[in-house]
C-alpha cells in the first residue's frame, strides 16, 4: 500500500486519475488482438484525429523517453543529429538513451529560461553537407519546458518556419503538452498541428495516467517508420488496449484539460503564496505547472524534512514545485505556511 | 470497449485478472516517490526474495524484450554475445532490438524443440579470446520455450553447469516461467536460483498482468549495472508503483500458480480433444500452455474464420493454439468441436 | 625488419606488390586536398568506372570490415536486416561489428560450400511487414566465398534476380573478388555490374595492396547515403590519396588479375601436390586462391612446426591452405614435399 | 599524379616524409603474421615503452577518430558519458562517430581557447550516481587543441589529478600530441604519462605519415578491452606492419620532433609575418602549428582564390592556417606577401 504522503517533486509523484483507472477495468472484457489491433487503439486513433487533424496518425508507447527516441528517430537518419536546449529532458534526464539506443547525436544550445529561439537554432544550423559533421536534422523543442515556461502559438509558429525554411523538422516533446495548452487557453491542436510541428510525444503519465504516452506523427510522410522504430525501440506493447484506454480516458471530456488546468491553477496559487514572503525570489515565468524560486540553502534543508522538492541548482539555490492533478488548495495553503514559517526563523 | 472476442493466438490477447486490476486500484493511492522508491516495489523486492532466494534483486521493466535486452547487457561487454536457440524469442521476434538497442550478436543454434542442449551449445563455444569473433559470454534458455516445451530441473541444472563450466552466465527468458514451473509442479526458484541460472526476465504480462514484467538478478556481481542500464533502455517506469502492484499481486497466494495452471490444463484439454480427431497430429510434446498441430491448409484457413490462431510454419502446415489464465473449457470444447467438423468437412 | 617467413596462412599475411608501393611514392608529391578530393581519387573514379560500368561510384576505405558495414548500412534502415551464409566473414570474423556499429541484424542460414542458393534465401524472406521480425532487406554474397568457391556468372544472376523479385537488395562482399573474376576467367563487371549486384566491397589488401578497400555503388540510388556512413563508420581516410593511389595500381595494367591468377595458379598446384599424397582428403572443390583438405590431427601439428597455417574445423581435420600474390612454386613444391613426408611418417 | 599545389588549410594535405615511406619499403619484406603478430608492431612496442614509459601499450588504428573512439570505450560502460570542450574533434568533426558506433554522450563545455579547466569540468560533474543521468567517466584533453593553444605539463597535471579527485579518467586526444610538445620543448611522456593520462590517441597522420594512428594505454588496467573494441569498432588493420612501421619511422631518430618543430617553427614565422601587416588581428596564442586571425571577408575570398584555407567562424571572420612538415620558408613569405598585397588593395 502507497504511504498517503504529498509534495511538490514531481508530477509523477501523483497517482491515476479515477477515470482513467475507470477506462481500464472497462478496457478489460474478454480477448482483444494484441500489440494494437485492438478497439480501445482504434478508438484512440479517433479521438487523435479529433484532437490533433484528420492526418494524425497515433502510436501508443510506454515512457516518455521512448516516445521522444521513437519521434526523433522518425525523423534522423544514422548520421544525422537533433538540435535542443542544454535543459531539454532529452538531453539532460534521459540517461544518455538517444545516443545509446539511437545513435542520435544532440546539438545543445543554452536557453534562458528552456525555450529555443531562431538565434539559439542558428547557432548549430551550419555545415550542411559536410561529412565531418553529424548533420542536424531536427529541432526538438518542449512545450511546456522543463523551466515550466510555454511559447505562444505565435513564437512556436515562427520558430517552426524558421527551422523548415533551414531545411529541418520539428519535434515538440510534449510530456507536459496538456499544461501548455491550458496554460495558453488554446486546444491541442493549436500549439502542434496549426503552427506545423512534424511529429510530437505525446505525454500521458504526468497529465493523470498511470503509464502512457504516445508519439503522434503529423508530417504524414514519417508515419511508415514509426511501427518498426517502436518495436525495436522496446516501446510496443503487447496488451496495448490498457495503454491505449488511459490515453483514451485523458482526451475524453476534456479530462486532459481539467487535470493540466487544476495543476496550472495549483502552481499559480503556490505562486501567489510564496511571492507574499520577504525574501523568496520567484525565479522564473510560471507558464504551466510548475514554480521556480531561490531559497536560502538551510531553508530547503529544513523544508524538505517535512516536503518533498528538488534543488534544481545546487549553484544558486534554486529550487523546483511542481503541481499535479490531485495537488489541493490545501496542500498549498499548508506548504506556502511552512515556507513562510521557515523563512522567518 | 474492446470485443468479447475469443481465440487460441496467443496469452497476451486475454485480459488482466481480477486480483492485478486490485491491486492497481490498491495502489493508487496519495503520491509516491516515482521511479521506483516506493512502498509496492519495496514489497515486490520482498515477496521476489520470497520466491528467488535471498540473495534474488527485482527490476521491473515494461515489457519482455526489455527484460531480455536489460538482462543480457548486465552480461555482456560490448564486444560480447549471447548464445540462443534459432527459434528464441530474442531472435526471432524482438525486431532486432538486442543487435539494435544494445549491439548484442546473437549466435544461433538450431534445436528440435526450443529447447538448448550442452552440444548445440558447445557449437558456439569456440575461439574464446579470439578478437575476430564476437566473444560468447552468455547462454539464454526460454522456459517454457516458444515451442511449449519445458526442461526438468535436472536438465536445467546440467546445462547450466556446462555453461559455466565453459565460463559463461545464464540467462534465462521467463515470460513464461510460471507455465513451466506449474507444468513441472515445482517452485519458481526450483528452476532458476536452485539450478544456478545467472539473471532473468521474469513475465508478468502473459501470466495474467496488463504489462509488467522484471529483471530478477541472482548473481550479485551482475546487480549494479542494472538501473542504469534500465534507464537508458528506455524501460524505467515513472509511476512504478503500477509496474509493481502487478507483479505483487502475481506472486501474492499462488495466482502466478493458479493462472498458469489453469492455461496448462486447458492446453491439456485441448491436446486430448484434438488427439481423437483422425488426420490431426500433434507437433509437439505439451509441457506448458500452447499446442502445436499440423492441420490441412484448407482445414487452416476456414478455422481461421471464426478462431483467430497463428500458422506457425507455412511450410509445413504447424499451427500453434495458445490458451491463457481465461481460457475456458467451453472455449476448448467448442474449438475441438470446430476442428473436428472442418476435418470431416 | 619483417622476418622472410612464408606460409599458407592467409593471403593478408603476403606484403604490397611493388607497383602498389610504387604507385604511393608516385602519389606523395605536394600538397593533396585531404578526404578524398585529390587527384589519386579522381582517377580511381575514373578506373572504377571503366571496370564497373559508368554509374559506379567508388568510395575508398580503410578494411574489408568497414567496406562491408558501410555498404549493408546504405542499403539497410535502423530496423532491417542482413541474410547471409553462416560461414560469411560478415558472421563470423567481423568481431560483431555489423551489429555493434551498424545496430544490423544478420539472419544466417547454412550453406554446403560458403555459396547462397535461392532455397537458402527463401529460409528468412518470411514475414515482411511484420514489425516482430527485422526485416531483411538485403543479402549479401561473397565472391569467392570464404571456403574458397565462387559462384558462375549465370548462377550469381539468378540469385540476384531471385533476391530482387523478393524486393531485396544485393551485396557482395569482394574482398577477394579479384580472385573469383581470374579464376571464371572474367571481367570484374561479369560478376558484379552485369549480374545485377546493388553494392559491393571491393577488395584490395589481399590482391597486392598494403591496406586498401572500398565500397563501389552500382545501384546509384544508394550513393548518397555512403559519404556520411563512412564518415561517422570512421573509414574516412584524410590522406586518402594514399588508400586510391594502391586501388589505381591494382586497377590499372590488369595487375589485380596478374596478382589473383597467380595465387589461384598456386592454389591449383598445390592442389594438385596434395591430392597425390595417399591419406589426404581434398575437402572442397578449388574456384580460387583457398585449398581445403582433410589431414590426421597429429600431421598438422607437426606441419605447423615449420609452416603457418589455419586449421579450420578442429572438430573434422579440416585445414585450410591460402595462396597469395607472392606465393612460389617453390614454396608450393617444398609444403607438399613436407606434407609427404609427415603423411609417411 | 597529386598537383603540386600548396595551401595552409590543413597539415593533413601534406604527403609522407620520405623517412616513413622508406620504413614502410623496408617493412615490405616476405611475410608477415597478419593483425599484429609482426615484428614491426613488436619494435614500435619497444619504442612506445621507451617514449612513454615501461607500461605503456600501443594498438595502431587507422584514423584519429577511430582512437578516440576505441579509446573511449574502453574506459565507458554503456551508460557512461564523455566530458570535453564543446570545439574538441571528438564532438564537432567526427561525424557523430562517438554517438553512432559506442553509443556514448558527450557533455560538452565552452571552453576561451580549446583547453579545458577544472571549473569548465566542474560544470559537468553533478549527479553521480543518478540513473537519469549518463554518467561522466572520462574527460578528453586535445593536446595541442584545435584552437592552436597547448597546456603546461603543469596545467594538465593539475586538470589531470582534479579530474582523479572526481572519481574520472583522462583521455588525451594527441593528434597533435607531436606539436604541443615540440612547442612545450618537453619529451611526449612530460605531457601524457608523466602528468598522469590513463589513455591517449597517438597522432601519426599530420605528424608526417600516410595515415597511422595509435591507441596508447598508460592506465594497465584499460589494456584488456582495446584489442577487442579496436576489432569490433573496425580499426584493426590485417598487414598492420605497415601501419606500425610508420610510427616506428616517426619514434626514430626524433622524426616526430624534427617534423613537428619545423611546421610550429613555419606557424611563428608565419604569425611573425601577419603581425606586421595594418588592419590584421591575430586571434589566439600560438602555440603549435595553426594561427588564427580575423581579416575582412573580402580579403578572405580573395586570397582563397590562390591559397587554400579555412574559413573557422563565418560569424566573425576569423581563419585558421595551418603549418605542416612540409611547408617551406618560401610558402610563409609568399603568403605573407599576398595577405599584405591583398589587406593593401
Amino acid at each position: 500500500m502507497s504511504a498517503p504522503w504529498r509534495g511538490f517533486a514531481s508530477d509523477n509523484y501523483a497517482g491515476a486519475h479515477p477515470e482513467v483507472l475507470e477506462a481500464i477495468v472497462r478496457a478489460n472484457v474478454g480477448h482483444a488482438v494484441a500489440y494494437g489491433e485492438d478497439a480501445e487503439t482504434a478508438r484512440l486513433a479517433d479521438l487523435v484525429r479529433d484532437h490533433f487533424g484528420s492526418q494524425a496518425e497515433v502510436f501508443p508507447v510506454f515512457n516518455g523517453t521512448g516516445a521522444n527516441v521513437v519521434a526523433l528517430s522518425a525523423i534522423c537518419r544514422p548520421w544525422e543529429a537533433v538540435i535542443c536546449s542544454d535543459t531539454a529532458h532529452v538531453n539532460v534526464d534521459e540517461g544518455g538513451a538517444p545516443e545509446k539506443v539511437a545513435g542520435l547525436k544532440l546539438w545543445t544550445t543554452p536557453t534562458a529560461d528552456g525555450l529555443l529561439t531562431p538565434e539559439a537554432i542558428d547557432l548549430h544550423a551550419v555545415r550542411f553537407g559536410d561529412v565531418h559533421r553529424a548533420q542536424q536534422a531536427v529541432v526538438t523543442v518542449t512545450q511546456s519546458s522543463e523551466l515550466g515556461t510555454a511559447s505562444s502559438p505565435e513564437q512556436l509558429g515562427a520558430l517552426v518556419d524558421h527551422v523548415h525554411g533551414l531545411g529541418m523538422k520539428v519535434h515538440l516533446d510534449g510530456a507536459r503538452l496538456a499544461n501548455a495548452a491550458a496554460g495558453l487557453d488554446v486546444d491541442l491542436r493549436a500549439i502542434t498541428t496549426d503552427v506545423g510541428i512534424d511529429i510530437l510525444s505525446l505525454g500521458g503519465t504526468k497529465n493523470g495516467a498511470l503509464g502512457a504516452e504516445a508519439v503522434v506523427v503529423l508530417d504524414p510522410g514519417l508515419a511508415h517508420a514509426v511501427p518498426f522504430l517502436r518495436k525495436s525501440s522496446m516501446q510496443l506493447a503487447s496488451k496495448m488496449r490498457f495503454v491505449s484506454a488511459q490515453l483514451c480516458a485523458l482526451l475524453t471530456d476534456d479530462l486532459w484539460r481539467r487535470n493540466a488546468s487544476h495543476a496550472n491553477a495549483m502552481a499559480q496559487r503556490l505562486l501567489e503564496g510564496v511571492k507574499q514572503i520577504p525574501g523568496v525570489t520567484i525565479a522564473r515565468r510560471v507558464d504551466a505547472n510548475a514554480v521556480f524560486a531561490y531559497l536560502p540553502r538551510d531553508v530547503t534543508a529544513r523544508l524538505q524534512q517535512h516536503y518533498r522538492f528538488y534543488e534544481w541548482d545546487e549553484r544558486t539555490g534554486e529550487v523546483r514545485w511542481m503541481c499535479s492533478w490531485d495537488t489541493t488548495p490545501e496542500d498549498v495553503d499548508g506548504f506556502v505556511a511552512a515556507i513562510s514559517r521557515e523563512m522567518g526563523a
